[in-house]
């Protein structure tokens, strides 16, 4: 079993808001997340499959094909997007770190077809990451 | 003469527009840049002052209050906020690396009076730097 | 289940020293860690607690509590200063990276209430890295 | 139980290409790693090696003895070296990374005496990882 | 005036050998890397130009063109390949790192027409850089 | 005329403290700096040289040899030792980073005799940084 990650980065928007709460109760909650009109990161994602590398080519994954997957899949819907406004698979969640990696497996899983995804780990900053595995 | 560097971190949203253009020229010049909602970055932000080591000290700068300095003038006035939309000193700009960096130089170069502002760097991907250095 | 990580650093300084064997068993024990002055390290702490989003704030655990919480138990006690003199929870042991590792542990686990503590990386210099898990 | 982990680099070409199939599928499959003359990477390699700290020590292992070890065994036998012409024991595997990684599994593993070997983490690029545990 | 820079990375090998000199020579000048057989590294390119920010764009080069440019003239030719062999504009000098940033320069100038080539920067590990300023 | 950079790095312990002055006013002037015992930092040194790359071998100084010159009259000195007591070269001067890189100055640059040292910056931490060019 051999663990191979890709690691992608883009650039989108965010606002932290829970729109069941006040304006008050949201900014208690998210402090200058909050803030209306959003803010945004250099998000970095490392995607992680593992499995068995293949005899022929001693791939688990061929990271070409990796790479197109999560482009198509994931980058070309949130790179320099906002993920409140253009995003529609986060329209329904807080877009917290969590809750976009959980949206990201659901989307990426059933994708991966050599190997199996095993790890994905988002950075909002260089000091605060998150980590999902699909449990 | 020694040149020293204050490395600091933001999270900001911008959105690349020209309203003396239409939207259809904005979209050619600007690209994905032009998204309306706008988008975001972990901006870093490299602070050089140059001068002599004072001889009490061998501090060019007190790092700590540099660090104050531009806390108080740059970072709480553009983290967590959106360029284009809460940062009252860009109001007249287009947000471009270039020139949020020429607006912070023109902020902080009299706020600097141990040393001289020699050089601001302004990081806004991994890949992307612009540096101003006041010429 | 997500991970979350909170990345910080501090600096401090440290003397590898077994004060039960004589000078030259340390020599030959530690090497240049034995210097008696001590040396120093931009210390790199990674605490990571895992659990699941909550459903109002799609967070695990609040950064801005988790970095409050880590702020005052730890950074503030050690962050310049001499491990083997000024920090008193590390005075019976010897400061190596495994053993500030255990003892951070001790201290951090019962302050996390939201999610539970999850791992803790300590990296003493970009080629040495220490994990503890409470195992 | 703590891991510890030792980081190391190294600078070295390869070729990925299988002797079993026709130039035309290896360009399929491999694409421009297929490249006759092959091409090369800044490997980075982490070792780590998990253990009870020793009482006299406060040690997993040794890090001055785990670095020797990994020097002699692995970073003098490809360190500037062609994997496909220069390195004996690649020479009956395709080059990938994954496969690096579980030769250097085989080599390491019984070397380390102190602690076990846990995992080993081969960086090809910047964006390419991948990590061995012997399962 | 400012400094604009565009980073890229691409993998190569090279082979540090003087033709006109014997084995021996070429062995004492340029020991492990004189290797037959090449290695490689990710190498990391700083292109910076520098001009006056444009005042319909606040740009001094549209960086998606600068990076074409560069992948154009540059990655396509360089990337995955040896420079020993592969490289037609690199026959005629050994592929140093100071000798291949002053043949970029000169592939590169002339089709820097926004602002004016400023600087290269080539890193070939993390610890050697060189930089060319067409001095 | 190219740039050449060697990156280096080394863990030492100091203390920011004026015998001229007061304890009182050493504390106002360098806070937590002045600590009595003293902290540390995984400092790194990037020492550049100038020069024409030479026509034999393509270099403006072998890196070897730098690296040599560098550990022997700078590393083997300060590394995993404590500035104020145990380096004889530093006796005179509060050590901060300003102080160290002139120093560091007046040794290397008599040393370098293929090409000229053009610049030593030294990082103390991730985000101070200072750099001396022997003006």
């Amino acid at each position: 079993m051999v663990y191979v990650t890709r690691r992608s980065t883009f650039s989108a928007s965010h606002r932290l808001y829970n729109p069941a709460l006040s304006d008050e109760q949201n900014e208690v909650l998210f402090d200058k997340c909050a803030n209306p009109m959003g803010h945004g990161h250099n998000y970095i994602l490392e995607v992680t499959v593992r499995g068995e590398p293949q005899s022929d080519t001693g791939y688990v994954i061929d990271l070409k094909q990796l790479k197109e997957i999560i482009k198509r899949e994931i980058l070309d819907k949130v790179d320099h997007k906002h993920f409140n406004h253009d995003v529609a698979f986060m329209k329904d969640s807080i877009p917290t770190a969590e809750n976009i990696a959980k949206v990201f497996w659901k989307i990426l899983e059933p994708k991966i077809t050599e190997g199996k995804l095993h790890s994905l780990r988002l950075h909002e900053t260089e000091n605060n990451v998150v980590e999902y595995r699909g449990e």
